[in-house]
C-alpha cells in the first residue's frame, strides 16, 4: 500500500437524510484537520451533482462553533441526491476528481451510496488514479449488511418507540384500534422498534407486522379481533413494506398511482392509502368500533431537535474512522461490531471491503421475530434499546384500578 | 358564599388528550392535599362514565414519585371519554354525588368539557345541591374562550414546529413539494406553529393555510406554483380544517365514508385522505415533480416524553388554582392571562365563569394571519413561541455556499 497522498478530498451525503448524518460529515471534518495528507476538504452540494458540477463547499473554513451546529441538525446538510452515477456520470466525477486533485471520497449513505462508492473506487483503480474511496454508513432502515446497526436507526427507533408509547397512552385513554404505519421498505427494524417502549404487560403495540413474514388480510385482521377482544383496544405497528400472504407488498397492490424513483423503488411513503385501506378493513370486520390509522411518514427520519446521544456519537465517530482509515487503506466502508447487547451495550468500528455492502440490504433475523410473525423478541430489545439512548417512563393509572379502587 | 364544605371531590379528563392533561391533573391532587375541606379525592375513570359506573381511583394514595412520573407522561391517566351528558345522564351522576358526598367536581377538558360542568353545575342549583364545580382548561386546539391560550397547546406547537424544522431541512435535502396536513378543526393555532421554527429567510413551511381563511385549490395550487418557480421546492402547512372558497370544509367534500363522533364532529384526523387528495393536485399542477405529503395525526397530542417545560407548568398551576379557587367560589373556569407576550411572556391565573367557555370556541384573530391568507404574522410568533418552551437551532450548509464557494 502506497502512503497517503497529499491531495485533496471531497464528501458528499446521499439517500435519504437521517438526524444523525451530520454528525458523520462533522465527523469526517474534525479528522481531516488532523491529517496535513489533505490539503483542501470539498462539501460536495447534493453528493455526486455537487461534483460533476463542482458545486463543493470549502469545510475546513466553518467554525467549531458551525460544525456543532451542524451536527446536531437534522437532515443532510449539504443537500442530498439519489442520482446513481453510470460509467458515464463517474467519468465526469472522475474530471473533476483529476482537475482538482481529489484522492480521498467520503460517501455517507446507505447501499445504493455504498454502490456508488465502489464503482467509483473500481474505476479509480482501472485507469490507475491513485485515490481512496470510503463509504459511511448511514440508515433509517437499519438494513446495511456487515455492520451490526447503522446510524441513523437509533434516532428513528427512539422516535418510532416515543411515538408508540404515546399513542398507547392515547389508545388506554379512548379505547379501539390504532394502526400506525411504519418507514423501513425492506427490513422490519424500524417497525420493530415500536416495541421498545413497552413497560407494562398490557401495552402497545400489541401487533407489529413486518416486511420479513408474509401476512394474509385475514390472518391480519383475525389477530386484531383477538387482541381486542381480550383487551377492548389494539395498537397495531406496521411497516410500509409489508408483503400480502403471496409475498407482493400491500402497499405496491393498492397503489394506483406509482411512483418509482431513479432506483426503481415504488414510493411507499409519503401517502397515507395503506393505513387508510387497514382501518377500513379493520372497520369492515370489527363493526363501528373506534379505528384510526396514522402514516408517520418522514417524521421518522426529519424530526428536530431530537437526536439519539448514542446514535449521534457512533455517526460522529464512523465519519472519523473513514478518514483515519483512508490513512492507511486503499478503499472500505466502516461498520460498527457488537461487543456486547443490552446492559453491556459496546462497540468498535472496523473496516470492511466496499463490495461487501454495496446493493444489497439485509432483513431482521429469525431471532428478532415472534413464532407468531406479528412481533418482535426479548433479543431485539436487547439488540435495539441501547441505540436508543433510553426512553422516558410513562405511567397509566387505569392500569392500576382494580389495586387501588375505591370499594 | 357558604363556605367550603367538608366533602368528598371528584376530578376527572375527558375529550381528547394531551401532552399535559396529566399534569392539570397531578395540580389538582397536590392542592387538594392541602384543604382538610375535602375528604376524599376520587379519579373518575374514563371522565363521566367513571362517575355513573362508580368507578374512581383513591388518588390521594399515590405517592409523590407516582404523581410526578404521572405528570411526565403524556395522555389522560385516569382515561378519558367523549360522552356529552344529557339531563338523565346527570340525574344519575348526582345520584353518585348525593351517595358520596361529593361536592367538589373538577373537571379538565375543552369546551365540551366545560359545557358539561356548566350543565352539571345549573342542575345542582336547580336542587340545591350545595357542591363547587370547577373546569380546568385543555385542549391542544387552543381553541378555548376567555383563556388567553390553552394549556396542551404548547407542546403541542413545540412537536409542530420541530417537525416543520426537520421537514423543512429534508426539503432542502432533497427538494419538492412536501405538504403537512396538521390537525386544528376550528382553529389554526396548531397549523400556525409550524411557523415558529423558521431560522432563515428561505426557511419552510413557506406557505401555511387555516380555517380561518377559505382558500380555493386554483389559489391554493397557484400559490404553492409561485414559491416552487422562486425556491425550487416549497413546503405548505395545512390544517385539517381549512375551507374551500364556499366555506365547506375540504375533507369533509373528501369524505366518502364520514365518521361522525357523538358531539357531531366529522372525523378529520386519523386518515391520510386530504393529504393525497392534495398531493393529486399539486402533481398534476407541476407536472411530476417530487410530491410529497404526510398527515401528522395523533402524533401531535401524544408523542411521549416530549413536554414543554412552560406548558407542563401552566397545566400543573391551572389545577391547583382550580382547587384554590373552589374554596371561595361556587363554580369556574380557570384562564390565563397574559402579562407580556415574546420575551417578557408573563401570566398570570384567573377565574371566569363556566357558562363563557362552554361550548363555543375562538378563532385565530385577525392580527395573527397575514393579509394574503397564507401565512402567520410576527405578532402569532411572540404569541406563541414562549408556550413551546424554546425550539432546538438548526444549521444548513446550502443557504451559505453563495458565500463560501469554492472557486
Amino acid at each position: 500500500m502506497a502512503s497517503a497522498p497529499k491531495a485533496n478530498a471531497v464528501v458528499g451525503q446521499a439517500g435519504g437524510p437521517t438526524a444523525v448524518i451530520n454528525a458523520s460529515l462533522v465527523g469526517v471534518v474534525e479528522e481531516v484537520c488532523k491529517h496535513g495528507e489533505i490539503e483542501n476538504l470539498y462539501g460536495a452540494v447534493h453528493a455526486v451533482r455537487g461534483i460533476v458540477n463542482e458545486d463543493f463547499v470549502d469545510l475546513k473554513k466553518l467554525s467549531v462553533e458551525v460544525l456543532e451546529e451542524i451536527a446536531n441538525s437534522s437532515s443532510a446538510t449539504l443537500g442530498s441526491s439519489r442520482d446513481r452515477p453510470d460509467k458515464e456520470y463517474c467519468e465526469r466525477i472522475f474530471d473533476v476528481f483529476k482537475k482538482r486533485n481529489i484522492r480521498y471520497f467520503f460517501y455517507i449513505g446507505g447501499n445504493d451510496s455504498a454502490h456508488t462508492a465502489h464503482i467509483i473506487n473500481l474505476m479509480a483503480a482501472d485507469v490507475g488514479y491513485e485515490m481512496r474511496t470510503f463509504h459511511i454508513p448511514k440508515t433509517i432502515d437499519n438494513d446495511l449488511l456487515v455492520t451490526a446497526h447503522c446510524p441513523g436507526y437509533g434516532t428513528a427507533a427512539k422516535f418510532v418507540a416515543c411515538a408508540l408509547m404515546g399513542d398507547d397512552l392515547d389508545n388506554r385513554a379512548l379505547p379501539g384500534v390504532k394502526v400506525d404505519v411504519l418507514m423501513g421498505r425492506h427490513a422490519g427494524f424500524l417497525a420493530g422498534a415500536s416495541a421498545l417502549g413497552r413497560q407494562r404487560e398490557d401495552d402497545g403495540p400489541h401487533l407489529v407486522y413486518l416486511p420479513e413474514r408474509n401476512v394474509s388480510l385475514d390472518k391480519f385482521l383475525g389477530d386484531i379481533e383477538d387482541v381486542y377482544r381480550i383487551l377492548g383496544r389494539c395498537v397495531v405497528a406496521v411497516s410500509e413494506g409489508i408483503c400480502d400472504s403471496d409475498g407482493v407488498v400491500w402497499a405496491e397492490k393498492l397503489a394506483k398511482e406509482r411512483e418509482i424513483d431513479s432506483h426503481g423503488n415504488i414510493q411507499l411513503s409519503g401517502t397515507g392509502g395503506l393505513a387508510d385501506f387497514l382501518a377500513a378493513q379493520i372497520k369492515g370486520r370489527l363493526g363501528a368500533k373506534r379505528i384510526r390509522a396514522d402514516t408517520f411518514g418522514y417524521l421518522q427520519r426529519s424530526f428536530a431537535g431530537f437526536q439519539s446521544a448514542v446514535d449521534a456519537d457512533e455517526a460522529r465517530r464512523c465519519g472519523r474512522e473513514a478518514v483515519k482509515s483512508s490513512m492507511t487503506e486503499q478503499n472500505g466502508s466502516i461498520a460498527i461490531k457488537r461487543l456486547g447487547d443490552g446492559d453491556d451495550y459496546a462497540v468498535e468500528l472496523v473496516r470492511t471491503e466496499l463490495r461487501n455492502v454495496a446493493e444489497r440490504t439485509k432483513p431482521m433475523p429469525d431471532e428478532f421475530i415472534n413464532p407468531s410473525g406479528n412481533g418482535v423478541t426479548q433479543a431485539f430489545v436487547r439488540y435495539a434499546m441501547p441505540l436508543t439512548g433510553g426512553l422516558p417512563k410513562t405511567y397509566f393509572l387505569g392500569n392500576h384500578r382494580k389495586l387501588q379502587a375505591v370499594t
